[in-house]
């Protein structure tokens, strides 16, 4: 009966990723705690860097912050 | 003071079925429990199919694998 | 494939009106959007009144400051 | 080690305020209780006017309904 | 900046099973799409099985009606 | 319209401390997005450290990593 609610950026998210990330996460739960694939639901959210904040700032800025500069 | 989210697919997700969805689940609240429509919000997510899991497949190959062969 | 999440406060929460809620929730997506109730999921989080903020306050004061006194 | 979701809809919500969100809500975190901005994650999802519900209403009609007509 | 949350119901959720599961949840990030363990996070519910609903009825009720009689 | 879920470890969320993140964010969204404070709900979620894992840990095993031992 798992449900399970992946949220990333965007980078890299491709169709197969996604594919990987459902499969992978599916195996995890049947394999841990014998949850039925059949039952269990994946949802993938994308969500834009303006949208997500990490130390206070929107993350684009937080890794231009920490790789900075000088 | 219910808030209810519900997450779908995108077929058929149009306007006028989202705006049943918000009618529909508002009176069941206020029904069951007594809920005041003013306070419930409703939420509808619509979630592409490449980014929902089920069986460990995305939902277009687990409906073909399930529809499937021979 | 619908998942839904419904979040109440406790009052009259039984497992009888749970029960009524998935039953209701499962059916209003089959009749709206035709999903499948064997792939519908339904979650229902009760969360405590001070957990729960309307109107800037905890619940239970936002019921108190609106019946409020003179 | 917070995380916080902000569902709005989509009115103003530019890339600034955004980041004035992300800001206020990781300080009011650090300050009330003491969280790391550094584990503070903030999600903010822009949800469309015909997707949230209130009152039994899309939110459009609502706010029609309300400022109502005469 | 992963954010994931798994909603299982109680049978055999252990802190162990749990650390299992965020162990490898995380892997599977860090391996998919190169995400950082350090900024990975991941939130495990546990729901009963009163407030989970599948196929229109609460899950102890579902899985009692599939196992079902003779 | 906003609805806004923080989630949180338990150490120190008391309901004075909740009062206040409630106060807190539903000024924030009044400020910079003009949001009505009677239609802006806020939900805490205390979740128990073993469910809560970050860096491939639960949190309380990835504390003891960070402050770890010579």
């Amino acid at each position: 009966m798992p449900y399970v609610n992946i949220k990333i950026t965007p980078e890299g998210a491709t169709a197969e990723k996604k594919a990987e990330l459902i499969s992978g996460v599916t195996q995890l739960l049947a394999r841990t705690l014998g949850k039925n694939p059949e039952t269990t639901h994946v949802v993938i959210d994308v969500v834009e860097t303006e949208s997500w904040g990490l130390g206070g700032l929107p993350v684009d800025e937080y890794r231009r912050a920490k790789s900075g500069g000088g």
